[in-house]
């Protein structure tokens, strides 16, 4: 297998932007990826690409690929529209670089984008379903909010957690937001405040949702061997795992557990050559609260019942020891669905390049960051493992 | 690069089945392709899924690769759902391929399905322009009859083509049909009576155009040094190439190619060592009867100036020197979108292995057989070529 690093991230400042095109943000992101590559990058290099979204924008429903591929300067590369609801950008990058490590590919890339605000608010509130089993969730009356709620619940009653720690990583994501100049939300959140907001769905109140974002991601990568002659700065790809799920919740063995997100952790620890132990942060997919505690337990970073203390105690807090959504997360950065999993990408090759923007944010030489990119409430999750090149 | 073959392939009876679920069409093929391989095949096996549509039926819109696997007793493997327009099928192959190449997955299943009798006529009738450019051609109101229409026009315009030699395609492909029991359209057309047929858009009359068709197909590849525990009959994967252009045919430099179809053909050439001489049959995209004539020049069988001749005498029928859609193609043996790219795949390896269904439909003694798989106008192009094992 050939090892495969990146070598450029590019990402839109997450928000509404009802002004932009799809093609505008697109490019935005592919300009900012391309400009990242340090000895520069020509777009006409890219063989093949992976685009994910899942709305597209609500008007072109077919082709999608090569009609982003125009607006990126890269059109002819091979290109596939992938579509796996919110993990679209997370499975985009797992398919980049298993088309590199082939030996077939020498530069590929992922990309993701999300235009929410070209959708009318029935369609937006839409999404909130349709990525769940739409015959037996959405047709018998729920949606996200609610099924991610009784996770919640059934997390409480199981395993101890408090709403107050649930609700907490909100809290921590909306401060994080503050600091990072592509950051949606950034405005500080009160515990007192987000308890007392209007009930979403129970137990959550509006403060434990992500929101409605536009935004594009994209990220370069290429073979290992080829990677210097681009930037003296890549960084390995060390691990890529990835599994599914009944999409149904009912139909999983545990409603508080995600096995597709362990198997996938299983998967890209192993190619890892690693543990949780040798991850020093993470960038995690927090839809609603609730995601971030299922994460601690399914990557392996607690046991389920410790999830609710790793909030209370600060250890993924930016100064923490070991910090999760440094970026904002879903919640505070904001959840452009498509772009959501390569944008986690974008954050953590900027850390472990040491560049990472905005006041206090870059972390203290990490040396591993995780990206956990989860399809609807878990119908299928993809988690990758970067890592510094020495 | 590991070496990737093909162990089953599966496929429904194309037609109109609005009383079977998505889900029953994905199980059909599934079984089928599972059944297919020769020493039997757990589909636990399964590591990673490509699953190609286009309208995912109208109603799962997000997670829909899941929703499939579960369907097929495969949950749990890594899994995404590709969309490249009618081109769905041949990309979910090249992912599968690539995937196995990587030396990552062993195993890994490529789709495709569409159920358009689930669709309202009004949204049939825009799949056939969604898949071109919504803002410069849909929008300015022509679709895919129309585009293509163009093309046909402008054929004969450059080349000499003659009409009777366009429709000549869909005599030989409704012809081939008549024997394939798979096939959707059995019935002979006369060349006399698809000229005299309504027009559907100048110089189209409705027999010069595929149909609305349900269905679904699977191939099954693993690593050729696997190979020998599931069948003595693997048929290897010679050649993969894909490409993309301008969505909107007025971007193209030329509107009597496909360049995407050119720079596939040229990379599944250039990796299977071959030229155009080397291969004994084809599957190709013949939506409409141009498709393929077009087809004939970019795959290189003939130049531009000579496609038309190729019908006249008989070269590319069932008893001539190169067979092309001795399936029935998308106008004889049916067009259920996402799954017509894995259907071409089914056609050749039955071929190559000597088990092709109906009577005389069998050639004698094939070596190589290509699919040629179209996206919209030629957006995105994807072409294989497959070779029976010695």
């Amino acid at each position: 297998m050939t090892d495969v690093v990146v070598i450029g991230v590019g990402q839109t400042a997450y928000g509404m932007v009802p002004h932009r095109t799809l093609k505008d943000l697109f490019a935005d992101a592919a300009v900012d990826a391309c400009a990242g590559v340090d000895k520069g990058f020509d777009p006409r290099l890219v063989e093949e690409a992976y685009i994910g979204t899942l709305s597209t924008g609500g008007s072109q429903l077919g082709n999608f690929a090569p009609l982003m591929l125009e607006a990126a300067g890269m059109i002819g590369a091979s290109a596939v529209h992938v579509e796996n609801a919110c993990a679209s950008g997370g499975f985009a990058f797992r398919n980049a670089v298993l088309a590199v490590a082939s030996g077939r590919v020498r530069v590929a890339v992922a990309a993701g984008i999300e235009k929410m605000s070209d959708l009318p608010r029935e369609r937006n509130r839409l999404w909130l379903g349709v990525s769940g089993d739409v015959e037996w969730e959405r047709l018998a009356g729920t949606n996200f909010p609610g099924i991610y709620g009784m996770i919640a619940r059934r997390h409480m009653h199981e395993h101890g957690t408090t709403k107050a720690q649930i609700t907490g990583v909100a809290v921590k994501n909306r401060f994080n937001a503050i600091a990072n100049p592509k950051a949606q939300f950034r405005k500080a959140l009160e515990l007192e405040d987000a308890l007392k907001a209007p009930i979403l769905a129970d137990p959550f109140t509006l403060s434990d949702a992500c929101g409605i974002t536009d935004g594009a991601a994209m990220a370069i990568v290429c073979r290992a061997d080829m990677a210097h002659s681009f930037t003296d700065r890549p960084v390995k790809v060390a691990g890529s795992g990835a599994g599914t799920d009944y999409v149904a919740v009912h139909d999983r063995d545990s409603a508080t557990r995600l096995d597709a997100a362990r198997r996938a952790a299983r998967d890209a620890y192993a190619m890892a050559g690693i543990g949780p132990d040798g991850i020093d942060f993470a960038e995690v997919h927090d839809c609603f609260t609730i995601g971030e505690i299922l994460a601690y337990g399914d990557l392996g970073f607690c046991e389920p019942h410790e999830a609710g203390r790793l909030i209370e105690d600060g250890t993924t807090r930016r100064d923490g020891k070991r910090p999760v959504n440094n970026s904002g997360g879903l919640i505070g950065k904001g959840h452009p669905i498509g772009a959501t999993g390569i944008g986690q990408i974008y954050e953590i090759v900027h850390q472990l390049r040491g560049t990472a923007e905005g006041p206090g944010r870059q972390l203290a030489n990490p040396r591993r960051g995780l990206a956990h990119n989860v399809g609807g409430s878990g119908g299928s999750v993809a988690v990758h493992i970067l890592e510094a090149c020495a």
